[in-house]
């Protein structure tokens, strides 16, 4: 019998990797050397609108099988070898799911056949997860000197129990649903199928709310600690540690991204008269690219890291939200791509639109950016709103407060400034790119200089 | 001012990235479509060989910046928005060298200028990574609010301040003699800059271990604290941290590899005749293969665990064993996407010598699973052997030590056996092969249910 907390930074770090892994298939099919000349950019990523979607969709159903896994180890504190073994079970049965909605984002042009067969891998994925959870979570029932020991008191075990294990089928039983009406091909079977399939994003938030609500009301006989672990969806810790994993993972798809514009000693022959200072100097732009990336990505994670450091608990409604920003964070390799592929090496654009597909690149890099900025401005907000249930004390120091605000509002501000310059006539957009995303780094120095000064002028009145 | 905690494990992980990345220059430039017919496998892998070494001394090299930064945040207790930009800083140096020993990787046959460029890239990195590391160390001990408790009391602050900055200098410097040399493009120098850079991976376990034994001769006025700094290179919760970290890559860079074999829909309509079911029917070894190495890897990795749970305190010779366990864990992307295209398809492989490349893949896997479980073994012998040291008092139990063998020698047996049988004729290597990995599993259930009954009947006794 171990304690569980290494198992589940492990198990937070494998669902942060299955949720942002999610994000491949949308990675686009075109390479520098050999764009067409007629290419698009804009209506290329327009096209992929319904991958957006269903990566959304995905992401919100990793996490949502994550809350899961956070639920029955809120409950269980100890783990032994079965727990383990069960653990690790899930744990593959989840990484799967890239896989299955890979095929989704594929083959959803090719309905009925192929987009059927997606469907019922995943829901298959899903069910089998779902069953392994359940399992878990009885047999930790079973075992009671596992369960933390506020519940083995608990006088009023069984309704926890059937309370977590409602939860915990919601999204295999609709799954089960999908798998069992994508047998029949027929037209209005299929819909019920997908109906049931998109329910799994959404509806498992609606039924935890019914049961919420039913619990709340019916189920004053249970203690705190009982409700508590209805009223939260994840501990502040294991949404830290899952949080931490998406960005490291986006970090991971990033430098891989750059490790692999390495030049062959082959190319370096061919194009470059086998001079290698030569060839890694016309791929400069890649260099600077990467290293903008790394620093917005790093920048995000300092403005969560602030966030959190002022979070006193996590409500389910900052959590959803912490949700939507990590889905969009794991947006930043595929931007990040599009941009290096676009801006990079100028020479081999040789394609009518290459202007227009720059602007296009910059745009989607910019506007992504400000959504991610938008949405940790409003955790923040309504962080703020619920003050007194959410944040600590702390923040309360005027110029804390302030000083956050000022750090949250920098990528919105910078990034919407820069979208609008991408339409402005005129100017060369990108140097203007560079010039604002070299400078940026230095407005969050700026904004702890103007702080520190502050400071020490309150020190001296 | 914040507490350290969250910073440290986002470091770790990012430290765990960077050196598991280092494994993607061995990636093997052949695709299943096309490989040629008078393809030997043995041949390329045995070709490799300097890029092996290359890998193991990178990761080396990392593992040693991060005993660098642990050692930084063994004295910072807590951190402010300064601490944690050079923090980032340093990550983003450091997260260049990937893309630095791949050049290497690339060129280290084209000698002298392009391996020249490659040695200074990856020196003129290590050198700047070291100097944020160095800054950082001296505004901590600047600003003395930081600091741990027990280090701001410290009478003789100079001389720990003193021996920190020798640990961290020695290889920034061995860099800059690299670079330095690096820089006269004759044979003498060349090898001169050679020299220094390849001491960067043990030079400085030398230099260390003097650095640490003149400070236990002379430094008996140091307290245990700050002695105890230079007894240990990481903490035992970084280590793990570290570990998780490096499992967690390994386990992505398998699910990107598993998610890059969905088929596109043109391959579906052009080879299969539209039909998705035969095309991922088709595919079905690569499944399997999946499923087996993401089995190696969480067994591997609840070895470790269990290893660790029993871990009191981690030696430098612990430490240095696991990474090299680290480092070989590591390989196994490389060699699970040998194994795919040499295995899972047997169809496409019309290659002379195809019987042959199968019986290496496989070889291949089997020997890098016995390393790992080889080290693993060696990993607790030693800790054993420091048991009064190393140990909690909990392994003295007399089942659980027996256990913890009997896990950690499942590996390197069944692929020993494994090992021998490819080279047994008449037996079908593949069947048995699949067999065994599908039965090794098991061999855990069964460690613990003979575990269990023993237990049951002592409890009777
Ligand atoms: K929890
Ligand atoms: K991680
Ligand atoms: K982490
Ligand atoms: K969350
Ligand atoms: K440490
Ligand atoms: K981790
Ligand atoms: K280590």
């Amino acid at each position: 019998i171990f304690r569980g907390e290494r198992l589940q930074a492990f198990s937070d770090a494998v669902f942060a990797i299955v949720a942002t892994i999610m994000v491949i298939p949308l990675k686009l099919n075109i390479k520098e050397g050999d764009i067409p000349s007629d290419y698009i950019l804009h209506d290329h990523l327009y096209n992929l609108y319904p991958r957006y979607l269903i990566y959304l969709f995905s992401f919100v159903l990793v996490v949502d099988t994550w809350y899961s896994h956070s639920r029955i180890f809120s409950i269980v504190e100890q783990v032994d070898d079965v727990i383990m073994w069960l653990n690790l079970l899930s744990l593959l049965f989840i990484s799967f799911l890239p896989y299955g909605t890979g095929l989704i984002s594929h083959f959803q042009a090719s309905r009925p056949e192929g987009f059927e067969l997606a469907v019922s891998t995943c829901s298959a994925i899903i069910i089998l997860t779902g069953l392994i959870m359940v399992v878990m979570l009885l047999y930790a029932f079973r075992k009671q000197a596992l369960l933390h020991p506020e519940v083995a008191d608990n006088t009023d075990m069984r309704s926890l129990k059937i309370g977590l294990l409602t939860t915990l089928s919601v999204n295999p039983l609709l799954a089960l649903g999908a798998l069992f009406f994508s047998l029949f091909h027929t037209e209005s079977t299929q819909i019920i199928s997908l109906v049931f399939f998109y329910c799994m994003g959404l509806g498992s938030l609606v039924v935890r709310t019914v049961i919420h609500l039913y619990h709340r009301r019916k189920c004053y006989s249970l203690p705190d600690f009982a409700t508590s672990i209805f009223r939260t969806v994840a501990s502040k810790s294991r949404t830290e540690a899952f949080s931490d994993g998406v960005f490291s993972i986006v970090a991971t798809l990033i430098v891989l991204d750059f490790t692999a514009t390495i030049p062959t000693s082959e190319a370096v022959r061919n194009n470059h008269g086998g001079n290698l200072r030569y060839a890694l100097g016309s791929t400069r732009f890649i260099y600077l690219s990467y290293v903008a990336s790394f620093c917005i990505v790093g920048l995000l994670w300092f403005v969560q890291y602030g966030m959190f450091h002022f979070l006193k608990k996590i409500t389910p409604t900052l959590s959803f939200i912490n949700t939507i920003t990590l889905c969009l964070v794991g947006g930043i390799p595929f931007v990040s791509s599009i941009y290096v592929i676009f801006i990079s090496n100028e020479e081999s654009l040789k394609t009518m639109y290459s202007v227009d597909n720059q602007l296009v690149a910059m745009r989607a890099s910019v506007v992504l950016v400000f959504l991610v900025g938008l949405s940790q401005l409003l955790f923040w907000s309504i962080a703020l709103y619920q003050k007194r249930e959410c944040l600590s004390e702390e923040v309360d120091r005027y110029p804390a407060e302030i000083l956050m605000f000022v750090k949250i509002m920098i990528f919105p501000t910078v990034s919407g400034i820069l979208f609008g310059i991408t339409f402005t006539e005129g100017i060369s957009a990108k140097h203007v790119y560079g010039f604002v995303i070299a400078t940026t780094p230095f407005l969050f120095l700026l904004a702890k200089f103007v702080f520190l000064i502050q400071e020490c002028m309150k020190t001296r009145a």
